[in-house]
């Protein structure tokens, strides 16, 4: 019996658990899982400063200032970014400051280089509006103790400066999961082999590898194995070091499906062997301890849409992610879509914007193992489950192939 | 004299090359850029073969077959996946076959196996209609010779499998980009220090460096240096070691922004210091030999967007890609955006569909040094230059912050 795509979510999700915490040097945690919000240290910036190279001075005294009546003010002092200035500006006097550079006590207003001119220690100031603008106050982007990053958050470059930024030098982040490959089937031969009679290349562990990388996770390629009961047995033996056991092949009905016998066989309490969607139909999934195993078909195209809808939400939770689901939006068909389809339906496919309206279009290539249709879409199309075939303009949902939260 | 973003991609463009090709192990190949089309090297299916378990037979023998009227056929062979039946089906025969195994020479159709029945060596077919779509045409999804990757596509898990199918064990693919990022500032501390007076810590080599990995390249982040022509020197004597050098701060205008000067002082021949757009105005951009060099502002806001709209387009055609600009789309504002600019503005924003529209809206905090605004950001709004305040609903250019060609 098959149960539905939500269903299988619902039984396997509770059953995994976010892996350990591990630190890493802040500049190889690009990718990340951040494990730990990030607060901010202190204040930022963490003194009055100003933002642009000039002087300091007290606002109200050049207020009026103009090319033809400047304010003149003797320099008393020149903080370079970087230095503290000692002195204190009171009336009359004005302080060159660089941009970055702390705010002398006392000033109030920052005036733009270009406004003013030197004579010996003089300053002459043409233009004096708004000088109190040109201050970056102390905790004006930030205040301390509030927090920058939550927990869950894919650490991208605006993360890592923040990291830095706060002192973060060896951020705690989630490991990655380890998932297992395992490609079994007689016909199978690996990817370095010359091609004979009735055989074909392993593809699958390839692309799947991909697409555990895609969800954040590390692969590990098994040498391909038989459909024979001992060589699967013996290559489940070496899976099951790994985080998750994913295998392809054998997981279809017929002699030589031997995928849930096997599993059986080494003691995983085997839950579902079909999920209603097409393609991707055949997924046997239970679990031997705390781990779970899954058995995927040895078609890559039924394979590619089990692991993106069934074990990509199970790695992001395991990964520490907090949201589990691409992002979806609405588009129309750019094309008519001729298959009625009894099962909820994912169509590899692309969409773009054409004149204020979202399109989606499926790939070219479609059907039982083609890896072209992957290759060039952005998205998958989600047909409902019993859909007549559908007419050009039909709004359909599409699950954007990107990973934001 | 500042010229425009289009300009200075114009100058800087063609003066960077593709960088050398190396082969890598296929499945360490993922995110990386294909330096040659993989064509196929053979049909795929290599033969006709089974798409199901069931029985190989002539398929005009059993059109008529019904649960009533059965047609009972003599088995002859039974043909595993892997394996090649030696024997002829020939009339009143049929062969025992499993998924993905090859046909057997005279069989025209496939019967599934659940509409058979086995007694003895006689097999019973209770439905024998379209038995002759149940096979898989050799060369029915790939053409031998057929291009199937071109050049310059960025490898995915699509790509990945289909590498693998075709005995790809060590696709060539371009070198990556290495990218010094030289922190200039005496005010700057690195990540690991204590915060003291007058000091911030470096930031922006961090968030340059998750810039130059999401621009698929290797970023390379130099100890930063102060204010300082003989410090500066010396930096970027080590950056001058890798394909590109970043350096941050000291690319404004005023005593302490020396990065023109000092560029020049070791030999590079500058094309210009300022780009009309805001954020990121101070880009100084030069060449030595054939190493582009690029100081950007001290300022994060500043330094990110330079980056992303000048250096990412340099980087991404250092690295084969055949197109260097990101995808946009039209959305509309969600709310004002009061400030008029005079030049191009770029605002990290994020953009989401309701109710069949595109909206997009500007991070809660803009403004100069505020990496908050671009971790919560997945696209930049496009202000163009000139514009008065936006009022809400405004039609405004965004570019997603994803990768796809």
């Amino acid at each position: 019996m098959a149960i539905s795509l939500e269903e299988a979510r619902e039984i396997l999700l509770p059953l995994v658990q976010v892996l350990p915490v591990e630190k890493v040097p802040v500049e190889m945690s690009y990718g990340r899982i951040l494990a730990d919000a990030l607060c901010a240290e202190s204040d930022f910036p963490p003194f009055d400063r100003s933002p642009l190279d000039g002087y300091a001075l007290i606002a109200s005294e050049v207020y009026s200032a103009t090319p033809e009546q400047p304010v003149i003010l003797r320099q008393v002092d020149n903080v370079p970014a970087g230095s503290v200035s000692e002195i204190i500006i009171q009336g009359g006097t004005a302080c060159r400051i660089m941009t970055g550079a702390p705010l002398p006590a006392g000033a109030t207003g920052v005036v733009r280089l270009e406004n003013t001119k030197v004579i010996g220690d003089q300053v002459y100031v043409f233009e004096g509006r708004e000088t109190e603008k040109q201050i970056c106050m102390k905790g004006e982007e930030i205040a301390a103790g509030e927090e920058l990053i939550a927990a869950g958050v894919k650490i991208g470059f605006g993360a890592m400066g923040m990291l830095a930024l706060n002192g973060e030098a060896m951020p705690s982040v989630y490991r990655q999961p380890r998932a297992a490959l395992l490609a079994t089937g007689s016909e199978i031969i690996s990817v370095e082999k010359q091609l004979t009679p009735g055989k074909i290349r392993n593809s699958n562990s390839y692309m799947l590898s991909g697409q555990v990388i895609d969800a954040g996770s590390r692969p590990v390629i098994l040498r391909n194995v038989p459909d024979e009961r001992e060589a699967i047995i013996a290559g489940l033996k070496e899976a099951e070091q790994y985080d998750i056991v994913i295998t392809t092949g054998g997981a279809s009905v017929g002699d030589r499906d031997l995928i849930a016998d096997v599993f059986r066989s080494i003691g995983v309490n085997v839950f579902f062997e079909r999920v209603e969607m097409k393609p991707g139909m055949p997924v046997v999934a239970g679990v031997k301890g705390e781990k779970l195993f899954l058995g995927l078909s040895g078609n890559p195209a039924a394979a590619s849409i089990s692991f993106e809808q069934i074990i990509r939400p199970l790695l992001l939770k395991m990964g520490g992610r907090k949201t589990w689901y691409r992002p979806q939006v609405q588009a129309r068909l750019a094309v008519p879509f001729k298959k009625s389809t009894g099962a909820k339906r994912f169509v590899w496919a692309s969409w773009r914007q054409e004149r204020g309206q979202l399109f989606v279009e499926p790939s070219a290539m479609q059907g039982n193992g083609m890896l072209k249709s992957a290759i060039a879409a952005n998205s998958l199309m989600i047909i409902p489950a019993n859909s007549p075939p559908l007419p050009v303009g039909t709004e359909v949902s599409v699950m954007l192939l990107i990973d934001n939260d």
